[in-house]
This record gives structure tokens, C-alpha cells and sequence, in this order.
């Protein structure tokens, strides 16, 4: 599975535009990874959704991640979950999930990372890597520093999120992290499909190779 | 599976009782059933009390269900979920689910309930049968009619909840009702073990057997 651009859809940033319409221009623009994220709506209507974005990943290559609810990411055949601190405990995650299922992990320091690893997680997040406005509830960034240590202590792919954008992409990558996420430097835009196409193309030249 | 009483636990209205507790009395006051219902508790600690509640079921050889939350079901290896029409789709929840799991749906109506036992649901629950303040966003009681034209329509037991105690639970019975499912009646009582107890003996008299 390859991370380079992982986009997390926000109904609310989106410019009236639907989860499943987003995810077809982020995925049309290059996106390795569509991760659905909807705090809002019932579970009956998540579920409905997935539906639509795991064809869409599909059909465009990419793989396709349900956040926090593993139940619609296991009913709706998605290549994995993401969860966080509060969410199902990963071992519980993977006891009821298939062989191959992705779980990822919500880390905000190197130890929850090394936790994350030690219990099976197939990558982590740092989240969020610098302030941001659109996670309310996650806190302050906590820096490359931090993304460095994680670095140094697992082997597993290591995203990181939060407040990336064009003009801090290159240091973010240089500071250890394998894949880049973004929600509004991407799906808050009005050209998503553009946006991510941008986003893709710095995050190949960072990493030295072609987009 | 035995579904005469069914109890629904519910933090807000146990006197500052966690669960566990709760459940370990109306289980001992003769509960078949226990379910865990926290429309507040994070995933994690929902988890976490559901896997003390199993051990209470089980120790009690009570049966333990989940109220919505089918990944917590599951994880915690509870006998079933019961799901509302806003949760995750029956057939969806069928299908991460293994052979033997109890599927119970929340309905209000004949065609519903004839809906959910044509899907595979082990039971339906009309809720609610009567008003009720327990469960704020239920709307008015459905009324024993609709529990008799559920009760002509489907052939999977049949659970009524909502505002049913002590003066009304023979007519609930007579109407049609397989099981009595209660929140208040007996998790806001001081006496939750003699509260399951009395219950329990008014059910098996209505039904003409012993308790």
C-alpha cells in the first residue's frame, strides 16, 4: 500500500460538494489513500456512503479508509480503518477484522507510536503534526521534533496531518514521514482534483522521484 | 434464547451505578437479557464495560446484547447487537457477524417489524410501546394496537420497551409481547435486584408459568 497523498474527506470544508463527488476528484488527481471522515452522520448513512467511496477508490486505484468505525469499514469490504485513542482498542480492531485488514493508528508521541507498532497497527499518524483549525478537538501541533522521534522508533509507514500544506510539505517529509495527509489543503479547495494533483507532484519531487 | 426479561441498562438513571453493577443485580433479580446502552461513552469504554458485562451475563446465565454498536458487539464477544433504524443495516450487520449472532431491531410498526424478519432479525423490539421520558428521542408511544398487528405479521419473538412497569405488563404480555424490556422500572430503582425480581414473577404469572 502506498501513502504519498492520503486525502480525509470533511463534509463540512467541502463546498456543498458530497463525501463520494470529493473523493472521485482526489482520486482523479492522484490521491494513494481516500479516508472517509464523518463525525455527523448515522451510522446508517456512513455505511451508505462507503459504499460509494470503496468503487470510487476502486475504479481509480486507490485504497479506501473508513475513520474511527470499524464496522462500516469491515461491512463495506474498505481496505482498512483508522482509529484513535478512543476509538475500539487495536486488538480488539484486528480480532474481528480479516487477515490483510489496514489499521491505522492515531499517535500524538513517539510512545504511543511504539504502542501503536508493538500491537500490530500498519501505520500511525501523527496527528496533528502543526496547529490546525479543522480537527477542533485535537489540540495543539506537536511538531517535527516529535514526527522525528517517531521516526527513529518504528518501522512502519508514519503519516502525518495537520495543518500541511504546499510550503511545509518538503520539511514534513524530510522530517521522517512516508505519506502526507490533508484535509482542507485538498478537499477545502475549490479545485480538489487540481489541489491534489499539486500536492502529489511536491510530495514526488520531495521524495525524489517522479509524481 | 429466553426473552421475558429483558433489561436495559442506562448510567443517567442509575442512582451513580456503573453498569456492571447494575447488571449484576437484575441479573441476579432473574434478567434473561441484559443489554448495555451509552449513547455517551467513547468506543473504547464501551468496549471496556461490555466485556465486564459479558462476564455478568454469563456467570448469571443471563444472555448480553449491545445496545447499537455492532464492532463492540462483536470485539467483546456479547451473544448480540440490537440495532436502530439509524445504525448500521441489518443485512450490512449479518454479514460481520458469525453464525449465531443475535440480531434484534428496533421497530414501530407492522411493516417494519415484517421487514426486519424477512431480513433475518432473531427479534424485533417495539419501542416505544407506551410514552416514555427514559428515551428522549423516540417520539410518542406506539400502543398495544400496533404490538398486536406486529405480533399478526411476524413469527420471531417480539420485545416491547417504553414506559412499561408494573400496572401494565399483563396487558403488554396479552397484546402479543414475547419479552418485557424496561429501563427505569428497574435500573432507576434503589432496589435494582428486588425491582428484576418482582418484575420477573408478574411476567412468568402472566404467562402462567412459575418464575
Amino acid at each position: 500500500m502506498r501513502y504519498d497523498l492520503y486525502i480525509v474527506t470533511d463534509s463540512k470544508l467541502s463546498h456543498g460538494m458530497a463525501h463520494a463527488e470529493v473523493a472521485a476528484k482526489a482520486v482523479k488527481g492522484g490521491a494513494d489513500i481516500i479516508q472517509l471522515r464523518d463525525k455527523n452522520m448515522s451510522k446508517r448513512e456512513l455505511y451508505l456512503t462507503a459504499l460509494e467511496m470503496r468503487q470510487i477508490a476502486k475504479d481509480g486505484g486507490a485504497s479506501f479508509i473508513v475513520n474511527d468505525c470499524v464496522e462500516v469499514a469491515l461491512a463495506a469490504k474498505a481496505d482498512g480503518v483508522h482509529l484513535g485513542q478512543d476509538d475500539l482498542p487495536l486488538e480488539a480492531a484486528r480480532r474481528i477484522s480479516p487477515p490483510g485488514f489496514i489499521i491505522g493508528i492515531s499517535v500524538g508521541s513517539a510512545a504511543q507510536a511504539r504502542k501503536a507498532e508493538e500491537g500490530g497497527a500498519d501505520y500511525v499518524a501523527l496527528s496533528p503534526v502543526f496547529d490546525t483549525a479543522t480537527k477542533a478537538d485535537v489540540g495543539p501541533g506537536k511538531g517535527l521534533e516529535v514526527l522525528r522521534e517517531i521516526h527513529e522508533v518504528v518501522s512502519i509507514p508514519i503519516v502525518a496531518i495537520g495543518g500541511i500544506d504546499k510550503g511545509n510539505v518538503r520539511s514534513v517529509l524530510a522530517a521522517g514521514a512516508d505519506g502526507i495527509a490533508v484535509i482542507s489543503a485538498v478537499v477545502g479547495q475549490k479545485d480538489v482534483e487540481g489541489a491534489a494533483r499539486e500536492m502529489k507532484t511536491l510530495i514526488a519531487r520531495s521524495k525524489g522521484k517522479k509524481a
